[in-house]
């Protein structure tokens, strides 16, 4: 399935020079939306994965639907102040200023085998605190996907320098 | 399945004298989370819904988990400022202040047949929202479904108002 025409470009979001790429079309697709599950359910089926991440909050929307297929828990690594009990905390380095992601401290633990989804990868920012997170809590992070993975920006390249598997179902 | 096992009340969160309901106890349990999901499911599989909508961010979760079994596509409701493309909008009242919820003008059509998903429902002020924005796109609201509903506000009850159906799973 040619995913890519699902995606559509949006000029100029969030801000000027920037082309979105906008998966609510592709969603909104009944066939697309399945076919883009079972892809990531056929790669991770057999991996015993007891539960999947999802960064909020698009990655929420692959992520949720793939932890039922899979039958896994599902966790979700949030903004600041969204997580009502104890959590982890992890900073990041935005173009200007800082922002910050947080996870449950119950959420996983050692025994867990974890896999971290989201829509995107750009410069790999969020995907890296999530890994942070995750290893501060010692959990095996089996892998990373991607609905989309943006190749002119160095996100991919930063996961494999921290030893970590990931795949993008698009890549522009 | 007792779900109110399954969901953690937090004190003073967000803040002082709020009992939160945390759903995330509920969704890191796989067979909790394939349970209510399941519930949901053959609530509406003879339903021909073509597509459940999900409010942000904690929507998300149960309605794209929902639209995949249901074989129906996914259309986020979301804050304002994060859909890429042409919106319409609703704002609505807070305690203090106002908000406000969009959707992408061509989400859905007046041929779609919607289910309207959160995980709660409180004083219904984002429900109703998300409920004038679908009807503002003239599309056929079959029904609204929370995870959990607190029946000392009234939210449910401006859903009857509204004539409205709605479900929740679990009640406080």
């Amino acid at each position: 399935m040619n995913l890519k025409s699902y995606i559509r470009e949006v000029a100029d979001f969030p801000i000027k020079g920037i082309s979105y790429k906008d998966i609510t079309t592709l969603i909104m697709d009944p066939e697309v939306f399945s076919y883009v599950i079972e892809e990531l359910y056929l790669r991770y089926k057999n991996k015993n994965i007891t539960k999947v991440i999802g960064i909020e909050s698009r990655g929420f929307i692959f992520a949720s639907a793939l932890a039922i297929k899979l039958k896994s828990g599902f966790i979700p690594i949030r903004k600041p102040g969204k997580l009502p009990y104890l959590t982890m905390k992890q900073e990041y380095k935005l173009e200007y200023g800082t922002d910050t992601l947080e996870i449950h401290k119950d959420a996983v633990n050692k025994k867990d085998k974890v896999i971290l989804i989201d829509d995107l990868i750009a410069t790999g920012g969020t995907a890296i605190a999530a890994i942070k997170l995750l290893k501060k809590l010692d959990v095996s992070i089996i892998d990373c996907s991607f609905v989309i993975g943006l190749s002119y920006l160095d996100g991919l390249k930063k996961l494999s320098d921290y030893k970590i598997k990931s795949n993008c179902l698009v890549t522009y």
